[in-house]
C-alpha cells in the first residue's frame, strides 16, 4: 500500500510517527464555498449589519472546530494551533466563500485544521439557514495553500 | 429578521425552543463527494480489499463525528441517534460518494447531524490520501432527503 | 451524611439515581453580573452596534457551555435540553448582565446547565477584554428562578 | 458476517437501527480488579481514611468516563443515563475491586457504559498509583449482570 | 476597534496570531469565593474528614475544566499546562474560598485557564449542595496574579 | 501520602509541576488481552479478511481513545503525542493481544496514553461483539515497557 502514510505494517492505520520531524513554521489555507438561494443570501448579508449575524456565529464554530481537529479526524496529531482566522467573501449572489488560514509551529502541518474549520463555518452557515433553505449546498472545499514542513510549498 | 429561527428578541442567535414540538420518527439522508486523482483512486479502491483500508477508518469517523454534531454546531440540540449508516459508491475513476442515513425519534430533525457526519467522512478521506494528493476537493455536501417533523418531507 | 443526594453507601459521590422520577417540563433561569471598568465597557457596547461583537462571542460560547454541562460537571445526569437563550442587559457603566433560560422535558432539573452557561458567557467576556482591563469581575452568579420537578418552585 | 450487529449490507460498521426497539428499563452491573504490590495497596487503603483519596478521584473518573461512553466507543449510541453508582472491595491485600451499576430508561442497553466506567476507573487508580508501582494490573473486566431489553437476563 | 486584540480586519473575533511570541514560563492564580448558608457550610467541612467529600470532588472537576479550557472558551489557543493546583480555605461560616494556580511554558498565558478551573470548581460545589440550598452565590471570581509574557506582571 | 505524586498540601489531587522536568523522548508499550468464546473469535478472524472488520474498528476507536487521555483521566497532563500504533495477535483460539506503541517528546512520559488506548481498543472489541459473547473477558492490562524521563527505562 505505498503511497499512503497512514497505515502500520499490519494494513491498518495508524497515527505515524512524526517524532523525527523538525518543529518549523507552518501555514495551512483552505477554502470553501457555500451556495444558497437569493433570498436566504440577502438575508444572511443584511444580517451582517446587525449583532448576532449568521456569518458570526459560523466563524465561532469554524474557530471552535478546527481546535477539534484532533478529536474528528482520526489519524490526525494533536497540534498547538498558533493562529487560526477566518474571513468571509460574498462575492456574487447566492455564495458565500471562506477562506481559512490557521498557523502554526510544530513537526507537522496544519491542512486539515484549516479544512475542518472551513466544513464547521459551512455546516452552521447551513444550520443557521436551513429553515429559509434546505437545499443549500456546501462545497467544494479544498486546500488552497500551505507553507512549511518537508513536503513544502503548495498552491492550487 | 423573519425567516430565521436561531435569533431572540435580542437579535442573538440562540437555541431554539423545541419543548412543544411533537417527539416524531425523523429520517435525512445526506451526500457528499470526493474527488482525486486516478491513482490515489485506483489505491483507495484497492484499499478496500483490505484490512485497514481508507474507506473503513472514513466511515468510523463519520459516525462518530455525526455523534458530535451538537457539539460542533452551536444551536444545534442535543439529541439520541437512533441508527447512523454510511455508505460509499464509487460511480467513476476519480470519484467517492458518500450516502449517510440518520434517524432519531425526537422533537427536532436530524439533517445536520447526517451533513456533519458525511463532511467528517469526507475530511477523513482527505486525511489518509493527503500524502499522494493534496488537490482532492470536497463537496458538493447537501440534503438528499428528509422525513419526519411539522416541516415534512424534502428530496431533493 | 443527610441532605447530600450525591454520596452512595460507601460515602463516596455517585449519579443518583433518577428512573423513578418523572418526566416533566423543567426551566431553570439563571444569572451572573460582570464587573469592568468603563472604558472596556463603553468599547464592548459599541461593539454590539457592529458584527463580530464580544457579547455574540460570549453567547455563543455560553450555548455551547450549557450544552457541555454534563461532560463538565460530574455528577450531572446528560440531558436533551429542548431551549437555550441568552440575553444581555448593561443597567449601568461598567456592569454586563447575563440571564440564561434553559427548558428540558426530563426527569432532573436545569439549573446546572443554566449556571453554567451563564458563568462560561463571562469567562468569554473576560477572554474577550482582557487585553485592556485584567481586573474584570465575574459574579455574583446564582438561580434566579426554576420551575417543575418533585422540589417545585424556586424564586430568588 | 451472520451474527454481528454493527455492520451494514456493505460489509461495514454503522450505528445499528434502534428506533423500532422499546424504551424498558435496562441495568448492567460490571466488575474490574486491579492488581498492585502491597505497599502500594496499603497506602490506597489508608488513603481512603483521608481527605482526596486515590479511590475518590478514581471514583469521579470512572463516573465522568461512563457518561462519555458513547463518545469513545464507535458504534455506542448516546443515551441518558438515569444512575451511575460505583462501589469498591479491597477483598485481599493486593487486590482492589470495582463494581459499577448503571442504569437508563431507553432502547438500548448499558453494558458499555458500565464496562467503560469500570475500565476508567481502573485507569485512574493506576494513574495515581504509577510513581509507587509500575506494574499494577487492569483486569480482568467483564460483564457481571445485565437486565432489560430482547436479549433479556444475563448474569455471569 | 483599538484595545481588543480578538477581532480580525474583518471585525470579527479570530484567534490571534501568537506565533511570534516567545516561549516562557507563566504563572497565574484565580480566586472564587461560594457562599451558602450555614447549615449546609457545616455538612461541607464535615465531608472533608470523610472520603468521598464534596470539595475533593469539586477539585477534580475544577482540574478536569481547566484542561478543557481551549474547548470552551472560543478564542483561547490550546496550551500544554504543566501545573494545575487547586487549594480551598473557609474563613468564615458559610465562605468557601477556591484558589488555583496554573503553570505553563508557552506563548500565551493561562489566565483563562485558571479561571475556568476556579469557575468550574464553584459550580460542582453548587450541583453538589443544591439539593439543600438553592440560593448559593458564586462569585465574585477573578484574577489574583499573573507572571510571564509581554504584559509582564500582574497582581491584584 | 509519602510516595504518591498527585497530591497537593492539603492532602487532595493536583495535576504534578512538570514545568522543571526535561523535555525528552519517551516511549511507553501497553498490553491488553481479550478473551471471548471460540465461534466469535473465528469470526473475528474471518473479518480481518473483509473490509469493515471488527479489528479495524476497534483500532481507530483505540488511536482515537489514546488522544483523549488527558481528557479522560483527572490528573494526566495534555501531551502532543508523535506516535501511536496498536497492533493485534491472536495466538491461541479465543484470545486477541492488543500492543499499543505511544511515542512523545515531552516532560511527562505516555505510559497513560498506551494503556488508555489499549483499553479503549479491547472495550470497542467487546462492543462489536456482544450480540454473539456477553461473557467476553478484557485483561489484564499492564505496561509492557517504558523509556525516557528521569525514572529511566522500564521492562515487564
Amino acid at each position: 500500500m505505498e503511497g499512503f502514510t497512514h497505515f502500520n505494517e499490519q494494513g491498518r492505520a495508524n497515527m505515524v510517527d512524526i517524532s523525527e520531524k523538525c518543529e518549523t513554521s507552518r501555514t495551512a489555507v483552505a477554502f470553501s464555498r457555500v451556495k444558497m438561494n437569493d433570498s436566504v443570501w440577502e438575508a444572511v448579508r443584511e444580517g451582517k449589519m446587525k449583532k448576532g449575524d449568521v456569518l458570526s456565529v459560523a466563524q465561532v464554530a469554524g474557530i471552535m472546530g478546527g481546535k477539534k481537529t484532533s478529536d474528528i479526524i482520526p489519524m490526525c496529531h494533536p497540534l498547538m494551533l498558533s493562529k487560526l482566522n477566518i474571513e468571509f467573501e460574498m462575492p456574487e449572489t447566492g455564495i458565500i466563500d471562506i477562506y481559512v488560514t490557521v498557523k502554526t509551529k510544530g513537526s507537522t502541518g496544519v491542512e486539515m485544521e484549516a479544512l475542518t474549520a472551513a466544513s464547521v463555518t459551512g455546516l452552521t452557515i447551513y444550520d443557521m439557514c436551513k429553515a429559509m433553505d434546505k437545499g443549500i449546498e456546501l462545497g467544494p472545499t479544498y486546500l488552497l495553500e500551505k507553507e512549511g514542513g518537508k513536503s513544502g510549498y503548495f498552491k492550487r
